[in-house]
This record gives structure tokens, C-alpha cells and sequence, in this order.
């Protein structure tokens, strides 16, 4: 996630770090090429050019948002479905914190511990990476390490503890009840993840605007050469620029647990839940919050 | 469900597999033609078709364009809330798992093997296909084959051992209310995917824009042809590709567990369910998880 | 709801079943005789409708396109929260079958045949007919039937069985309130069904968006007819289609319940509540299901 | 809220009952004399006027639109929020009624009255008028009258009253667990219905598009003055009926528990509520349901 | 909050306070000074100008249009999202009070006080001030002051005396349950709360409108400066009056708990908090609801 205050006027025309910018100026630069190229045959034969029509070019360009615009739409609402989930997964872990406040010490200590292994365990499994290695430090997964789904596994582990300390006589089924609740959130939370992170939006929607986007930007510098001449590299980079800049955009937050600029900080995340459980555990010597990096949190 | 990575800049141009392309390439030829035959009666009667203006057709692409995409976006909220039916369908699977974790083993087993014979139901009615076969692998149903609904007949009998579990004590009321919690999330599942797949978006809307984009590519050349001549095909054939397309791409994603390529991958995630589930009950020779064959996951 | 394919080119411009073009015959012959008019006008008194402009025509379109596109996303949500809350009676008719499975044969049978009277009762309260002769050949209502809501009385007396049930000891209070969690779930959907069938979109908004797309239906030809003759027909009628189509779309969507093609097919969904209790009650000799007539379910 | 059929055509044209044009006739009339004067100018100095294009004006008037649009659906969704508030008010209401059933009579009566007692407040709460004397009829409120909400002061009483019961051991824990459910549901529906109530849309939202759309619809008649001559006045009129009207609809429905015409009819659900509640404590002489007066029900 | 009633004629034209103009006034002299340059320039070299045409400008500004209004929905509803968070809290506040109402009035004393300190907390940290010395006016920390997250820790202290109140059999498990289930929903607000404040619309989507929205408003002078002359201030100020506007507002609503007028009232529905937890546990002289301030509710 860019972390940065409003941009002032300055800003706006010469911010780089944090601009979607550097992800499109190649195909930028060929947009300029074309325009050039337009505009040079348009001078040498300007009877064929004359005839070009700028008006359907309108049409296209004005279908092309509406679509665009839905695929934004879409893509904005699963990075912020990610980051609703991370936030539930933070009500999970501060509610078992708070409703094991009686139990014995050591059995809470393996639940908490368990949602942090949980949190490391979902981010690595997020990120591509080990989720053994994330989970390890906190809890002791031993025979679990073979399952194929070792991050529920963690959860598997905690919800025998609570099926046990009911079996037990130590909480009443209704506390049992109470906390299962929250293990089948954060259970909740991790199935909502990987539905995003491996449903992908269709295909052939990104495919159809990234062609149609293409297509209308190369083709209308010579819709405008003809009538407007080198002006015609204006309209054409600005146009070139929103369109391909809200497709990179799109597609950044589309998997909105990847690394790249604009995904959702998920070290930063779970970072802020092994402070808080390790504080709820009594400890003293926290883990420092996350801090950017250039202006970007990870 | 087509798996793919991004699309670099000469797949945008050259890619046909999981391109939506093939499916509407007919209608497109039909309007190359229909640009043609105007191109060509405007150098016969130009006189004609110097009076057609394009205003009015802006007006109509633009309006379509606003119509198709509610279109599109309903479409695709079928499709998404289809995948999200299947996520909670997991989620109540290994909630169920983890719950039981200390019944004795075969009341277990058999609750466990309700749920894969549940997925593998479900997935069979929504695509059309045997039922019973795709259930009995996992348990025998008997004589419940003979009732009307053969996948909730399973829910009844997982329903059926959970009361006699609680009227036999095995289980605390508390404890069968948590466990009932997820059949009845099983049974949600159900119902809301047969409401998808029976009840699609109402006829008449997939009619009236199937008409309007067809009229409109169809004559839309007319109005070019007289001012821009063979360019008219440019266009045309442009604005055709982008309508028809995402036209035939709301088709697909109307139905979202269908067998066409932009379709859930139903089978992966009942695939997934299964492995999950044996795992639990200690199986180590598990089903491997399902590959995309030519990019497409089914 | 109308129950076609998808539509093949041919069907496309030959479908009237299931097309809304019967409704809208006469707006369209209306704009017919308009646009003849404006083209006959036209010819004799160019001077006038040269200085016509189609441009604040094209601005109205847009701005109409909008607002409808509004008005028919405004409806269709309305349609298919309709068609969910219907969903929601099944998965409660069939989680009340499923929890009941050990109760006494006849206090199921109650509640089993309840669950039908419910359903019946509010399919013939939604579609204005009496709900006493439809709740009739499923309980004997006896002096409830005076009551203001006869429908709510059904729940009423499959609450008081629950209630006596739990005072005698039957079932447990949890099992109390696992049961009348559907009974109240049951209370929702009517009580949603009502709100829609009852509270229509504002009366003012349907007036405006009628009116502005008459008008300019009417007024479209006149900016025409001066530039293009009697090509004016084709934009106009393809124009005056599209509005008048989704307008009376929009109109059958809004109140879900109802009689007209679009509509939901509320006693198909009946016959299917019906077909599922009286199997769980262990009937062979079921209603069979709904048949479409004329591709109509009704 | 206006309760109207469909308009048919003479209607459209037409209705001014339940229509918006009232409430902007004032403005439309403004805008007459612009156009007027604009028109005269432009005869008066026609070379100035020639300048003036029309393009601008459609680019403005289409940002318009679209900006428009979202406030219209932000109104409106508050509308049908307030709507659904009343229809969870019903659920509770019907629900407590249905779970109370073996209570003893009195017991039962003083929460079935202290349900009418809350909806009669929370309806004078809504619309400004006194509390206290709409909850007098139902309940003795006594001291509670000098709280700062005497609407919640209801439900407390009601909630002391099933903590009394249990207490007794008139309930079991559960049971108070189901109806306390019900009372905190009423306990949702009044703060929601406040927020909305004393939330309103950002004041600067609405100042913008008001003036916004006043300067557009002054201006429009001189962009077009120069070409159409008087005919200028249709479309300046056409649009500034869509404009102000949407607008002045927005308004009436961003508070939807006023007085004006397209508000909720909120003391028509206060009846029906009263009504259920009178029956199910075996009263006969029930009020009668409110009638919309000249088509418009309160 | 900005408090004000609907805008009548002239304060559409005169309002001052309230309107977004004095955070953009700046910004709309620059495109006054461009446009004035441009006219200049055109009378100059009208050669030059006469080539430039509007149309490029019609097509990116309704672009602009779509994606912005894109922006504008998402900042509402993070604001909206932020009010209804609140409303929660004041539900779970008076549902404490309510389900307290026979606890022990020290106990009692203890948990009323705790969400008022709660809420307090939260207001602090959401707004950037010491969140211990807005919460202990209400409570005594103590040791829990050193905490990472000191609002939580609030929570978890009324739910650890929750917990002792059940084990100690003052109350029942069940009631514990339901007490719990409010701090839970306390729990969920602060976490949602955080997460409106803490994560942004990615910076790259503000920055990218910002850029096009400014690139534009500063080219449309020389696209109009052509045919139009001085008149083309008057258009470039409304749209540069819009676009920047709609800007600026949803910098303001992306962050609905800051300082800005449009910003939430936090501190009054904090006063409303504090108020009614008081009036419940007896106390007579309640501290003033607040008033706005020169129209603001802060």
C-alpha cells in the first residue's frame, strides 16, 4: 500500500514514486510513435486523412470507460473485500484474546500463539511462500506439516484445545459455542482469501478491454491527424494515458494480496496482530510496527 | 475457469485460446459483410448516404453501452456470488471437520464422507448430471434415491445422526446447534446455487439487447460508408467485436457453473473439498488436486 | 419468468413470445406516424428544420440513459431479492425438515404441512388472491381466519406447537430456538415480500422517466427529419425501442409477484416446497412439478 | 407515499398529482424567460451568438448526468433502507408476538402494547413530533419521560421485564436469549432510522449539483439561441424538467420519514403494526388501515 | 457535518459557508489565467487555433466523468460505511444498558462507564489525539495505559469482568453470551473504523484522476479559445468548477473522521453516547448535546 498525504499542485505533475506511471510509459511510447507516424502520413497524403471521421472514435471511446469503468469497479471492490477480511481476522484475534481472559495461562497461550501462527501462515500462503516456515515460530505443527492445507491445519489444532477443555468440564458448552464462533471467522476469513486470490476476474473480460484499449489508442491518432496535426500527440498521450493507467491499475488490485505498489500491506497486518497478542500474553519486548519503504508498506 | 497470467503486449494481439473471439467470429464476418455492401452502395448512390448522419447512432451506441453494461454487471455478480456459494460451501466443510474433531471415529468418518457425497451431489445437479451416481461413491444412499432432491436427501441423513448423537448424549444440545449451524450453511449453499441456475437474468432483457447491438452493428456501416469510405471497416468491425463480445461473455457468465471455458471450475473446488476431507480422516493416498487443461480449469 | 435458451441469430429478430415488443406496439406505431409526419413536415418547410440541431438531442439521450439505466438496475434488484427471499423459504422449509427428523410423526407432519400452508398462503397473499382457500387443504385454520394477516397466523400456530413442545419437555430450549430461528426466518421472507409488493419505486421517479422518454421520443424525428428524410424511421423506432422496451421491463420487474411474463415463477416455486415436505413425510404420490406453458412459468 | 398504477398514455402527459413539476415549476418558469431572452438576443446580435458552440454544453450537461445519477441512487438507497428498517420493525414485532404465545396474558400484553407503544414513538421520533404523547396510550411511561430518549426508555422497560422473567424462572435462559434478539432488533431499527434521520447527504454534494445543474440549464439556452432560434425553448425546457426534477425527487427522498408526497408512509406501517398486535391479544375492534388520501398514503 | 436546511434560489448563488469553493479557489484563477492566455494567444495566431477541435476534449472529459464519479461512490461510501459503524456502537451501547438492567448497579456502573470510555477512546484515536487521556475521565487504566492498542483494552477489562460474573454464577452462561456478543460488536466497530481510517483509496487512483482531471481543465481553454473567444471562460470555469469540486470533496469523504466540515460529527455521537449511558445509570445533570458551530457539527 502507498502510504501518502493528498498531492499538492506540484505533486500532481511530477510525483513518479507511487504513479502507475512507470508500468505503462512503454506503451506510451508507442502511442507517441504512432501519433508521429499519423501525422507524418496525414501531411504527406492528406486527401485519405481528411475523410477520417472523428465521431465514431467517440462512440468507442465512450463504451471503453463505461466497460472500463465496471472492470475498476470490480477490482476495487475484491482489494477492499481483502482488507475487510484482514480487518475480521483482527476482530477474531482481539475477541479470542479477550473471551480466554480466565482460561489457564498455557492454554491461552497456545491460542493466542495459534492466531498469530494462523495470520503468518495465511500471509505466506497469500504470498506464494512457505506457510511451514511462517507458522514454525509460533506453534509446533509437527505430523500437521504433510496435510494439504497446513494453515487450517493451525485452526484444526486450536478448535481440538477448545473441544477438549469443554470435554473437560473447564468451559460450558456455551463458551465453547462462543469461542468456536471465532475460529470459524478467522476459518471464514482464510476460505474469502483464497477466493480471491485464486479466482481471478474473468479472462476474457481483461483480455477484451486490454484489446479494445489498444486497438482505439493506436487507431485514433489518425482519426485526429488529419484535422489537427501535432496536436494531435496531446489528446492522444492523455487519453493513453488514463485508459492504459486505470487497466495497469486494475490489474494491481485484482490480486490485492501480491507485492506490488497498491496491494494491501499484509506483513503490516499481521505484524499488528502478533504486537497485540504478544502484549495480551503479558510480554513486554513487542515486534516494532511495520514502517514504509519509499512510501510503501508491505 | 481460464487460468492465465497477464497478458503481455503481443498476447493482447495474438491470443485466441480463452479469448472469447471464437464464439461470435460468425457474427463478426456477418457484419464485415454488411460494411462492405454499404462501402460500396455509397460509391454507387452517393447521394444517399451523404444524408445519414452519425449523431443518431452515437446516441444509440452510447445508451447501449450504458445498458449492456448493467447487463454485464449483473452477469458477473451471478458468477461471483456462484463462486462465493462454493467458498462458504468449504468454509462449512472444514468448520465441520474441525468440529468434530472428537466424535468417535465413524460417526465421524460418515459425517465427513456427507460432505464430499454433498459437493459431488451439488456439483452433478448444477451440471446437469447423475446425482446419485456421483453420490453413492462416497455413501450409501439407498433408498433415498427415489426423493425428489436426492443432494438434500444427504443433508437430512448428516441432519438424522447429529439428533440421534444429541438425544443419545454423545453431544450437548449447544454442540449439536453448532454442528446443525453448518448443515443448514450446506443447505443455504444448495438452495442458492439451484436459484442461480434455474432462474436466469429475465429473457427479455438478453432479447432486447441482443436485438438493439445487432441492429445497431448492422447499421451503423450505413452511416459511415458515405463520409469515410473503406475505413468504415475499422470501426465497424471494432465496435462489433467489443458488443458482441461482451455480450456472448454475459452469456457465459449468466450460467457460472456451466461447462464453457469462463465457467466456475466446479470440479477443482469439489476436488478440493474431497481432498480436505479425506485428509482429515487420515487418508494419506489422496486425489490429486485438478490441472487446466488448455488453460482451463473445469 | 420465461423459460427460453439462449437465442440463435434468426431468433433474435424473429421472437414475439417472450419479447416485450406486445407491450409496446402502439408507443412504437405512435412514433411511426410522428416521424412520417416530421419527414412530410420536412419537405415542405426545409427552412424550418434545418435549424434544428440534433446536439441538446443527443444530450437528452445520454442523460435518459443514464437515469433509465438507474430506474432498470433499481427494479431488477428488486426482481431478484423477490426471487432470494423465496430461496430463503426453501433452505427454512427444508433446515425444518431436516431438524424435525425425530419428533413425534404426527408434531411433524404439523409443522411439515404448516410449512405448505405458509408457502401457499403467501403466494396467493402476493398475487391478491385469498390466502384462506389456498391454507385450507394443508391445516385447518378454524377461527384464525378472521385475523388481520391469516398468512402470519400459520406461523403463529407452528410457534405455539414449538413453544408446547418445549414446555412438555420434548425438545431441549436449545432445540427450541434452533427451530423457531426458521419459523422466524419464515416471518422475514413474508414480511420482505410484503415491503416489495407494497412499496413501490416512487411513484414520481416512473412519471418523470415515462414522460422524458416520450417527449423526447416524439421530439427525436423533428431533429431528424430536416438532414436525413425518411431514414428518420430507422434511429427513431430503434431508439423508441430501446426506452419503451426497458421502460416496460422495468415495470414488470418492479413488482415481482405478479401475473405478467417476466415475473417470478412464485407457484412453480410452491409446487417444488409442496413436492419436497410431503416427500420428507413420506409420500409417494407427489404433485409433479410445474410444467412451463407457452415457455411461461408462472 | 404515492400509491398510483402504472400511467397509461393520457396520463403521462397529463398527471400532476403525485408528479414533481409543483415542486420546480417555479424554476422551469426561470428558465422560460432565459430562453426568451436569449432567443431576442440572439436575433438582436446574431454574430455574437454564432460563437457560441454547443459542445461544451454537451460535455457539461453529461458529467451532469452521470453525477446526478449517483446522488439519485444514494437518495434512493436511503429511502429503501428506511423502508426495510420498518419491515425488520414488523418482523420483530410479529416474531415477539409468536414467541411469547405461553406467556402469561399479562405479561405478554405489556410487551405486545410496549411494541405499539415504540413504533407510535419512534414514528413521532422521526417526523418531530412529541414522543411522549405517541407512546401514552400504549404504556405508562412515568418517570422514564424525562430521559433523553424516551423511545429507548420502551424497550428498556420491555427488556427489564424479560430479565425479570428469567430471573423468576418464567423463561429459560434461551428462551430470554430469543426474545431479547428481538428487542435488540428494535434497538437497530431506531438508531439506523436515526442515522439516517439526522445524516444527511454531504451538504456540499447537493449545494454543488444544484448549482451546477441552475448554471447549466441558465447557459444551455444561449449555446443554442444562435442556431435553433425559438425552438430553443424544447429542449431547454425538456431538460431542465429531467434536471431540476431528479434533483427535487432527490431531495424528497433523501429524508424518508417526512411529510412530502414520495416519503415512506410511515404512520400507514405504524397502523399495520398496531393492528397485528391488537389481533394476537384477541382484541376484535381493531383499527381500521390507513387510506392513501388524493393518492397519497402517510 | 455541514447542518444546514435544502438551499433555497439564492443560496444556490450565494452560499459561501458549507461550499467546497474555498479549498479550490485557487486552483480555479489558474484555469481563469490559462483561459485568458488562450484567448489571447488564439487572437494572435488564429491560424493555429482554428485546428484544434473539440471533440478529443468531449470524449476524455466524459472519461473523466466515469472514472470520477467511480471515485466520488467509493469516498461516499467509506463514508457512509463510517456512520453506520457509529450507529452500531450506539445500538451495542444502549443494548448494554438494557441487558444490564439487573446486574448489580456497581457492576452495572463499571460496564456503562466502560463503553463511554470506549467510545471516547475511539473518537481519540480516530482523530489523531491521546486516547488515555480521553478515557480516563471514565475508567482508571492503570497498567493497561502501556498497551499497544489502549481503546481495546477497554474492551478486554469489561469482558474480563463479564467472564468473572459467569464464573462466579451471578449470571447464566447464556446471558454471558449475549452480553458478549455487544462488546464483540464494539470490538468489530473499532476494528472497521481503523480500517476506513488507516487504509486509503490507493494513491495511484487519486493521483491519476488528479492528473487527468488537471491536464484537462488546463487544455480546454485552447480547445474552445478558437471558435468561441472570451466566452470560453464561462465554460471552462463550470466544468474546471465541477471536476475540481467533486475532487476535493472526496479527499474529504475518504477519511470520514477527520476535521473537515464534511467530515462525521464524531465528538456529537460520542455527546449522544455519554449522554444516554449517564441518563441509565440515573445521573440528572447530563452534559449538553452539542451544538454546531457556524453550521459545522464537529
Amino acid at each position: 500500500m502507498i502510504v501518502r498525504s493528498k498531492p499538492r499542485l506540484q505533486d500532481i505533475l511530477l510525483t513518479v514514486n507511487g504513479s502507475i506511471l512507470p508500468r505503462i510509459v512503454g506503451k506510451l511510447g508507442l502511442i507517441a510513435v504512432v501519433s508521429a507516424i499519423a501525422v507524418l502520413a496525414a501531411q504527406e497524403h492528406p486527401g485519405i486523412f481528411a475523410r477520417i471521421s472523428a465521431i465514431p472514435f467517440t462512440l468507442i471511446g465512450i463504451a471503453l470507460s463505461v466497460f472500463m469503468s465496471f472492470r475498476n469497479n470490480t477490482c476495487y471492490a475484491r482489494w477492499w473485500e481483502g482488507r475487510q477480511l484482514w480487518g475480521e481476522l483482527i476482530i477474531s484475534a482481539r475477541s479470542l484474546g479477550r473471551e480466554t481472559l480466565l482460561l489457564p495461562e498455557d492454554e491461552r497461550r497456545e491460542l493466542l500463539r495459534g492466531v498469530c501462527g494462523f495470520a503468518c501462515g495465511l500471509a505466506a500462503r497469500l504470498r506464494g511462500q512457505s506457510e511451514i516456515a511462517a507458522i514454525e515460530p509460533w506453534i509446533d505443527i509437527g505430523s500437521e506439516a504433510e496435510v494439504p492445507n497446513v494453515t487450517n491445519a493451525v485452526l484444526d489444532r486450536m478448535g481440538r484445545r477448545l473441544l477438549t477443555l469443554m470435554q473437560e468440564g473447564s468451559i460450558t458448552p456455551i463458551h465453547y459455542s462462543v469461542l468456536e464462533d471465532e475460529i470459524r471467522s478467522l476459518s471464514k476469513v482464510q476460505a474469502a482469501c483464497e477466493r480471491i486470490s485464486m479466482t481471478p476476474v474473468p479472462f476474457a473480460y481483461s483480455l477484451l478491454l486490454h484489446r479494445t484499449a489498444l486497438i482505439f489508442c493506436v487507431m485514433l491518432p489518425f482519426s485526429l491527424a488529419g484535422s489537427v496535426g501535432w496536436w494531435t500527440l496531446l489528446p492522444a498521450l492523455l487519453i493513453a494515458y488514463t485508459f492504459f493507467g486505470l487497466d495497469a491499475l486494475g490489474h494491481e488490485l485484482e490480486d490485492p494480496f501480491g507485492f506490488e505498489p497498491n496491494c494491501l500491506p499484509v506483513y503490516a497486518l499481521k505484524r499488528t496482530i502478533e504486537r497485540e497478542m504478544l502484549s495480551l500474553l503479558g510480554e513486554r519486548d513487542l515486534p516494532p510496527p511495520m514502517k514504509p519503504e519509499k512510501s510503501i508498506l508491505h
